[in-house]
């Protein structure tokens, strides 16, 4: 409904530039037009991912971005590592699995940081292991496993690292080259501000070269036809257009911030999320918790569904509840993309209202008051 | 460019209303108001697509949802026959490749419609084959199969009939359950008017029974999740949700004129540049042509790419080229989805003009002289 505040981590909440170009006619993609803006699209996701590495857009949920690295990087039989602790990681885990790669997991509590010392043990201890799966922020319990140590980790192996940023990009640090990712995987409607509908890919050379030898069968994901439509700026089959045109948008006012000040801006709603809910007594889920999503632990005897439900049907303020195992169990609040200090406040305002209803105790105005000295600090930004 | 008129076969134009949803704040998916709206659009699919079996949404290009009809009804190693014709033709025979198939052809020249009795006769040569795949209209080449012929064929076969219906669909005739084609594919940027990134499947009960069979892996397109998801009016990966919201504003222009009236002004469109086109002395490419989309013949002497950017250029008119072996030879005028009469008059305008630029002898004003009294019977729709 209109006048709603979205505090879901995707969709998130899309900027007016991007809803202008949402809406205008629609281009033929076969044109000098599309091909120019493409071109620029593709090189502005350069600097967004941390990567000089060309990026490849498929017309698709993050997840098939997910499926196309498993299946061009690897055969049947290959070995994997996994690493767990959510939602997202067990979804490389059953792409893994319904492509017959035997993927060793990386066991990890939920909400619990990774060890990466424990990450390089099972490594080790399978040496033919072609990737290792991990993801940057795991929306499910809004935690963030340290990719710069599993990136050194796996540098001192055979394998590849491929890491799905498709809600940490341009929210949780990923420094993609620098710190040696091979693969990074993202999606639209996160922290790039844009309905759902496009993922992205950027591949180091060493996972080109395994691109060419996987015999995976495959098609529509085929990388190898996007690298070489690249060429001529263009793809293998028809781009979700207008979603390409609005990212367009999305980009100049990212660029135009700087990705440092975005990631910075994103730390600082982080920060006053935590502090106010922690404020208001309530314990954050994730030991290492994300800057582009807050999990909060709902207080016993209150469940998390009806707790998010009263926030909208009360102050039409929407946030996520749990998914698969937490249900029920925690609450999650969004502070990426277009989602401005304000947005914050209310959710804050709203959350302490519904936990009151619910019959929590909470000294009034105790959250907001705690989140509000940290964002006043934040000039405001698109 | 603001101003042009689009004539290409996909994407096709805008409406407004349709331009207006998608420029609409973004909508969280797991929510009761969208999952009852993704309820209404996947009823009114059906009606569009001439079906009383589920339909099914996937984000992707046509050519996912082509893919995921390939992997969920087939296993490695099994027969099947892939009627070709064009380049859509010869796509199902790409995908078959890719995931082991063994793919007999029906081989059709460009241009030339299929013989039934010539794909029976293949059928009873391969009588292991589970499918045959085919193509309402073949977009490259603008020629329409009898659809309800190779059905009836293929019913007194073992194999169930999958139809490539993406740039055909609300253009020319296909009645889905009363023909007995078990399975239909389309996409989103064509009759249904709206931008790409959307494609849609409905299956047979013969079809459901072989996805479950089927043995080739698969992920992201498995059809058995998104059946399992319809339950619950949900995808199992997050939808495109600005184009699923813009969709049912499409749905409603559609079914408000009705599907029969639809197709009638199709028809009515395409005879209407068709007798344009050949009152100028051009020869269509197709022997049996489709109601979506005409190919011209360019004539001798010309080539069909310099005609098209002269149309472009002079008129800000835009119409297709040939694609693959046929660049040059032919170029396509659309008239499916939004493109109204007055768009059509434009295009023969613009053709007459810039074959007169290249040299090529037209009686001034034929082509449009030809068309008009057929479009003046059009009563003007969305």
């Amino acid at each position: 409904m209109s006048g709603d505040i979205l505090l879901t981590p995707g969709p998130t909440p899309l900027p007016p530039q991007v809803r202008e170009a949402l809406g205008r006619p629609i281009i033929h993609h076969r044109t000098s037009q599309y091909r120019s803006l493409f071109r620029r699209v593709l090189q502005r996701m350069q600097a967004v991912m941390q990567t000089a590495q060309p990026v490849v857009c498929l017309t698709s949920s993050g997840t098939g971005a997910m499926e196309a690295s498993v299946v061009n990087l690897l055969s049947p039989g290959d070995e994997a590592i996994v690493v767990l602790g959510g939602k997202f990681g067990e979804r490389w885990q059953e792409v893994c699995a319904a492509y017959g790669i035997r993927a060793a997991p990386v066991p990890v509590a939920y909400g619990e940081a990774v060890d990466p010392e424990r990450a390089a043990s099972i490594l080790r201890a399978h040496p033919k292991a072609k990737a290792m799966f991990a993801t940057l922020c795991e929306t499910s319990t809004g935690g963030v496993p340290d990719i710069q140590a599993l990136a050194a980790v796996t540098r001192a192996s055979r394998a590849v690292l491929v890491v799905d940023a498709i809600s940490g990009l341009l929210a949780d640090e990923c420094q993609t080259d620098a710190w040696g990712v091979d693969v990074l995987v993202t999606g639209s409607q996160k922290g790039l501000m844009l309905p759902p509908g496009l993922a992205f890919l950027s591949l180091s050379e060493r996972a080109w070269a395994l691109v060419n030898e996987a015999k995976t069968p495959r098609f529509y994901t085929d990388l190898r036809g996007y690298r070489k439509a690249l060429a001529d700026d263009d793809t293998p089959f028809t781009s979700a257009v207008s979603l390409v045109v609005a990212l367009d948008e999305a980009l100049t006012l990212i660029l135009q911030e700087g990705v440092p000040k975005v990631l910075q801006r994103c730390g600082l709603m982080a920060q006053a999320t935590r502090s106010g809910v922690e404020a208001m007594g309530l314990r954050l889920f994730a030991q290492r918790p994300s800057n582009g999503v807050t999990a909060i632990r709902v207080p016993e005897g209150i469940d998390g569904k009806s707790l998010a439900k009263l926030m909208y049907d009360r102050s039409h303020v929407m946030i996520a509840g749990g998914q698969g195992e937490m249900a029920g169990k925690v609450v999650r609040i969004a502070h990426m993309g277009h989602i401005g200090p304000g947005d914050i406040l209310a959710g804050l305002a709203a959350l302490e209202g519904a936990l009151v209803a619910l019959g929590h105790e909470v000294a009034a105005g105790t959250g907001v008051q705690a989140a509000r000295a940290m964002l006043e600090s934040i000039v405001h930004s698109p």
